[in-house]
């Protein structure tokens, strides 16, 4: 992400956790002016934080020069209030923010304790990968994702004004949204979706490996998400209890509709089949109501593909080849066979350098697909 | 695709059905030199599969110059019998195969009705897409792609050379499964999937548009394949009715127990949340056993972090150096946020060999992580 003018130029943020989506945030936030410090209670993963150039690591007096504009808890929802109460004893920042999932039972704990609620707005983007830690972290993981924001009657103009910063510098979309709302709606958009696919991962476990051997990109996008640490999302979950069970509810009542319409198909009754097809017809329907993504944009890169051995040095060899032709590999993926001694080594490049990569790798030798 | 050898030089392939996979299996072919004619019940979708490079219509006489070497009846599961008897009836190829999602039923229809199951093996290719019909279509659909094959005791060699050939040639990795035991693993991992989506995406119809703006990448994901056409999915789980059943009720069951856990929480019980996390802990252990790309159990790598320069040549000096140092790079993938100077290379490599790794960059001046 690079913009004419730097929008948080100057700006002084401190991310407290920098775990992904922490680290995103302080990669977005130095690429657009800020001065970032680090902390996590995790030294490695603030020292990694650091290393890919997220910050500099927060010293134990405070940011030099004194109190930042902006604090950023980036914590599970359970560490939320009791970081903003530690954080603004400190005096760490003139606004407080946070990115946890659920909002109405951090505010009331941070009511609970004492904190100044004046000069903190919950947030919460609507972003993440399978991965967690900095090392996934990237610059762009808001671009274009809805950010929701809490801002309370008592909330100080000044602290939702940086907050809304932040979040347009992240190149995301700031949504206002009351507590007791979001909470209701990401039931049913981020936490009924991870139930569901643990539901069907949990499956899996005793699966024979032929059976997984069989396994396509739809199960492995049904269950992308259920891949996420266990203790976080329980503590997700947990938090907004009771919208969840409902829909939970809700779910697993189609579900078991589904099997006894099936059951009687099995017994032989061939109507039965159209109480499946309406669930699939409604799921169709539900589908189309998603919003496309905002901002998304068009691919900036494209594939080259090349057939390569599967034997040490080849990659070298064909790192070798792009760099003698000046083309910069943006990304990799390896695609392989079992059993087969080749495998397909697929090169995102930017359009203009394709042809020059692919004529680069067919002049040594490697079958090249564009 | 291309490549040194075409797999299928002067072979005459037959597909009936040219809708997603039909189309794929004829580009594909094609791709591989084969000749092809291709049929379908829509002259609009025969038309278009034909003007996309797919093959020739098939005249009504059949191909011409006779018999063709290979059928793919490229149909749903309940057309796949009376599709083979009447292209059997025609003699229209020496060798026959399907694609259908389920095969215990289509060959219990095909041996009532008398046809010729030497020359017939049933087929399933573990690959599509949410969109269907031949402009979706794409002759590398099924590359690194399981392809469950079902031959019989009494299937003619002959008929499983030819089939195995076309499989291999659509860059596949033939399968071969008895027919039961396919549909109780598909049920597995292709159709609970699909309903399980398909309950997710059924609470969305009704839902507010101001929850559904707080959409991300998730719920995306988990409800993709729940898009799909409702009737092609209804023939599709109805015809492996009873393995589905089961598994619905098991998720069910989850989902249940999930709802009635959280409820507890919500009324003060927080040793109830111990029964969330285990769920959320088998499903993530359910998804480290879906195999990777290749078709391998997932490989037990560790992953050495490199913090690199986002610049030519900066991975063919990582390589060299991991090349130098002997150690073979299994898997590579680049984190990198645009905009900034640097990523994160992430090298699979083999446990024993991630210290050497390691020593080796970083005496070479590289930040590593491991």
């Amino acid at each position: 992400m690079s913009q004419p003018a730097a929008l948080l130029d100057g700006a002084r943020v401190v991310v407290l956790g920098t775990g992904l989506i922490g680290t995103s945030v302080a990669l977005a936030a130095r690429g657009q002016g800020a001065l970032v410090w680090l902390s996590d209670t995790d030294p490695g993963a603030e020292r990694l934080a650091a290393d890919l150039g997220a910050g500099d690591i927060l010293p134990a007096g405070g940011p030099p020069g004194g109190r930042a504009d902006l604090a950023v808890l980036a914590m599970p929802p359970a560490a939320v209030a009791s970081g903003l109460a530690r954080a603004q004893a400190r005096g760490l920042a003139s606004a407080y923010t946070d990115v946890a999932s659920v909002k109405v039972l951090p505010l009331a704990r941070a009511r609970a304790l004492g904190c100044d609620l004046a000069c903190y707005v919950a947030g919460h983007p609507l972003a993440g990968r399978e991965r967690s830690g900095p090392a996934a972290a990237r610059a762009d993981l808001f671009l274009g994702r809805p950010w929701a924001l809490c801002p309370l009657a008592e909330t100080a103009r000044g602290a939702l004004g940086a907050v809304r910063g932040l979040v347009r510098a992240c190149g995301a979309e700031p949504i206002e949204v009351g507590a007791e709302q979001h909470d209701r709606f990401v039931a049913l958009v981020s936490h009924l979706p991870h139930l569901v696919s643990a539901a069907m991962a949990a499956r899996l476990t005793a699966a024979r490996h032929d059976a997984l051997r069989l396994a396509g990109q739809g199960l492995r996008d049904v269950t992308r998400i259920a891949a996420g640490d266990a203790q976080l999302w329980t503590s997700i979950v947990t938090a907004n209890a009771q919208p969840v069970a409902s829909l939970l509810d809700e779910a697993a009542a189609d579900l078991t509709a589904a099997a006894e319409a099936l059951r009687e198909v099995a017994s032989g009754d061939d109507t039965s089949a159209k109480r499946v097809t309406d669930l699939l017809s409604r799921a169709a329907a539900g589908v189309t109501r998603i919003p496309g993504k905002r901002g998304d944009p068009a691919p900036r890169y494209v594939t080259v593909q090349v057939v390569i051995a599967d034997k040490p040095g080849e990659l070298t060899r064909l790192f070798q080849a792009a760099s003698d032709a000046n083309v910069n590999i943006e990304d990799l993926s390896i695609e392989h066979s079992p059993g087969l001694p080749v495998g397909v080594a697929e090169l995102s490049v930017r359009p203009a350098a394709a042809g020059t990569l692919a004529a680069a790798l067919r002049g040594r030798g490697w079958p090249v697909h564009l």
